[in-house]
């Protein structure tokens, strides 16, 4: 239990409204996408820098433990207290403060829905690429916090290619600025990239400049059938032999497009023997789409495609990208909880991350929807398990150390999207040396000192 | 002086022919572009990572500094020993070890001359963007070491987005990876990005993993001349505006012109009345290359351009890139000695940089040649001093310091590209707070607890 004394200094920072101590409160703040987590013993809601400033300090003279959240959208608990403590919800802090055309910036509170910066920029024909799923839920800060990265990432690179600035309370209560307004800056480390992904446990980051780009002005939208997910990643590998970099290169394997078929009450969405379909969109001025999209068909012809449609309109656009956007909800309909692992291989050994995911359904008895974003590596493998089954629910964490250790002996990461949380603590050691994780150790005992914020994250217990 | 059973024992791990301890070379080991700098009381050539790390340990034992040095050719002396002690010069570490063109990667070891990669995967359609102007003298470690900027960042970034992982040895003498091949991953703190730019302080790097893009399969280049910066920056605006991206945006001011025309014997390079050009070049596919040529050429002449010539061949854009290329050494023919300052400020407020800049050189009666990276609005100013007039030299020293601390006024940085080295270390605390800069050395602490590694760099005196 937290003392009393201890939510009265804190309500007179940010006033008795912002303060919420009641269950409900508490336990809502508790968990996030992953559905596990705890409740935090206090949830304040600063609206200010300096309240969050404040805020800090009265934590780290006690040595309270802090866990910042934004959307509380995460898949690994990042967001989640797992020590009680206080948990600091950024939620009043979203507003775009500014957006400098002429420099190619935004610079945006942390608690800002991504969509709404994204919106906001295109109507003045510029272009915030990162796309993360959740872009409709989530906010910047949070997408900052895991470094999100989205369909894009292959052409445009994830949320850390777009951050020019930051300005951050340490767990000292100390704020500070990093990077600023201009594309090119080595004055010291690079503060910036160390805070992205880094998943709110050196620093509470609370304004963040953003670089631009203009807005490509013209899309076009393909999707290829295949017999096989082999003949799917060949397509890719022939697409990047062209020379072409699609804006968006997403794989669906047979099993997804299964459920969600099921999910839209449709026989099927592919033609018959569809093991794999490729998601394709290029974009950029008129002339070169064209050009770049008849590269594409003819990529996917020469890998084995059975069928390439290409959008002939809006409509026909949002229509093809429609099985990528009720992926999410069909697996659900399959069973309420998924392990959802943003493994990412080198591109050219994605059928080797497919085959190795067979070889696990097949042993462990699981079923294992996988799509995700070809073009990086990057597969959602997605461990479906009722969550009334023990025994499946066992078998699904024996299966995820096996595709861990795979990937890793893949040449591959554990992680390309959602970061490590506590969820994925345990398996730090798969990916990273003794060495690596004590030196990392040893940059949060820069930041930290006294280890209060968002502890029991990222490292392994 | 160091003791004789010390180099006794850096031979015994790198052999007799690559320990260095005669005058000439650690002179030739001791200085880079900047002209200043120290002899080491060694100079050692490893081989290979484990005997940089075995190096590293003996150093290490002994509390010996130690310098890790590419090719030397820095503008802040990041190379160059301040302390005596250990030179590791990386010149033996020189081979590509694979082109991966399935993963669009390259590994290399950290001495191999960056244009050297380019010219390598350019072969294969592939492209290394990066292109400081060292690019056929300077390798690719220092690149990384000072995350290396040129005229292409404005579309492609500089050195940092291109690197994947690195192998790196700690001042403890422990080996590292970073990041990898994949594209995606947010596996722990990103050690890559905090490395890439940390000037040798933090670790050695013993091998870099690049990320490769497609190669633009066509190039345009145009020449604009203006009647003054004012309308050059206009038409930059304008080009911005019209939301292209073009792959360099250089600027060139006229006192810069006239050294071109001095050295190269003839009477003017621009029609009469010249005060700036920009030099552009548009790259991709055929179609939006004349596309984009256009709207360049548009957005130069209604920003005032009073002229404006493309390239129709090979040739005559060797011929525009000609000016550039040659500016280096006509400066050089003004003087032999420059201080170049590599500010970069919000590129909408280069005018006020161009106005400071007549300040300062009326002031302090200084001749301050302009040009660079428009669309970073990253600038170099070179201060021209005569190397035998102190008077001059003094004057100079002011000049700086006016300039730093009015680039930040501009919300601007010190350094866009050169890093601080030695050069710049007094000048930090303009642009960095106290509590930065002290949570930077916590940083450098976390790495090397004895301070061992490139100590005199990048932090005030």
């Amino acid at each position: 239990m937290i003392p009393t004394d201890f939510v009265e200094s804190l309500t007179a920072v940010v006033g008795q409204a912002h303060v919420k101590t009641d269950d409900p409160s508490r336990l809502s703040y508790g968990t996030d996408a992953l559905k596990r987590g705890k409740a935090a013993d206090v949830v304040v809601l600063p609206g200010s820098t300096a309240e969050v400033a404040a805020v800090v300090r009265l934590c780290a003279a006690r040595r309270v433990p802090i866990v910042p959240r934004g959307a509380g959208t995460g898949y690994t608990g990042g967001a989640v207290p797992t020590h009680g403590g206080v948990l600091v919800s950024l939620e009043r802090m979203n507003r775009i403060l500014e957006i400098d055309e002429a420099n190619l910036v935004a610079v945006v509170q942390p608690h800002v829905i991504t969509g709404d910066i994204q919106d906001a920029v295109e109507k003045l024909g510029l272009f915030y690429p990162p796309d993360p799923a959740s872009l409709r839920q989530s906010v910047i800060g949070g997408n900052v916090a895991e470094c999100a990265g989205g369909p894009r990432a292959f052409k445009y690179g994830t949320t850390k290619r777009y951050v020019l600035g930051l300005e951050a309370v340490l767990p000292t209560g100390e704020v500070i600025r990093t990077g600023g307004k201009v594309v090119k800056n080595v004055v010291g480390y690079d503060l910036t990239q160390l805070l992205v992904g880094s998943e709110g446990t050196l620093a509470i980051v609370t304004e963040i400049i953003l670089r631009l780009v203009p807005k490509p002005p013209v899309q076009s939208t393909l999707r290829a059938t295949f017999p096989d997910v082999e003949s799917a990643v060949a397509a890719v590998a022939n697409i990047i032999r062209a020379r072409v970099v699609p804006a968006a290169l997403e794989l669906i394997d047979g099993e997804s497009l299964e459920a969600v078929a099921r999910n839209l009450n449709v026989r099927s969405l592919a033609p018959e023997g569809t093991a794999a379909i490729l998601l394709l969109e290029v974009d950029g001025i008129a002339q070169a789409v064209v050009e770049e999209a008849a590269r594409v068909e003819e990529a996917c012809r020469a890998a084995g495609a059975t069928e390439v449609l290409q959008a002939r309109d809006e409509a026909e656009r949002q229509e093809l990208w429609r099985v990528r956007r009720e992926l999410s909800l069909s697996l659900k309909m399959i069973t309420p909880l998924k392990y959802n692992h943003d493994v990412v291989v080198p591109k050219g050994r994605i059928p080797e991350l497919f085959a190795l995911v067979r070889e696990i359904k097949a042993q462990h008895r699981l079923r294992i929807p996988c799509f995700g974003h070809a073009g990086d590596g990057n597969i959602h493998v997605n461990i479906m398990v009722d969550p009334a089954d023990a025994d499946e629910i066992a078998r699904a964490h024996v299966a995820e150390g096996e595709l861990f250790a795979g990937v890793v002996a893949l040449e591959g990461s554990i992680s390309g999207e959602h970061g490590i949380g506590f969820a994925k603590a345990p398996f730090l050691p798969l990916e990273l040396s003794a060495e690596t994780i004590a030196l990392m150790k040893r940059v949060k005992h820069a930041f930290d000192p006294d280890g209060i914020l968002n502890p029991g994250k990222m490292f392994p217990p």
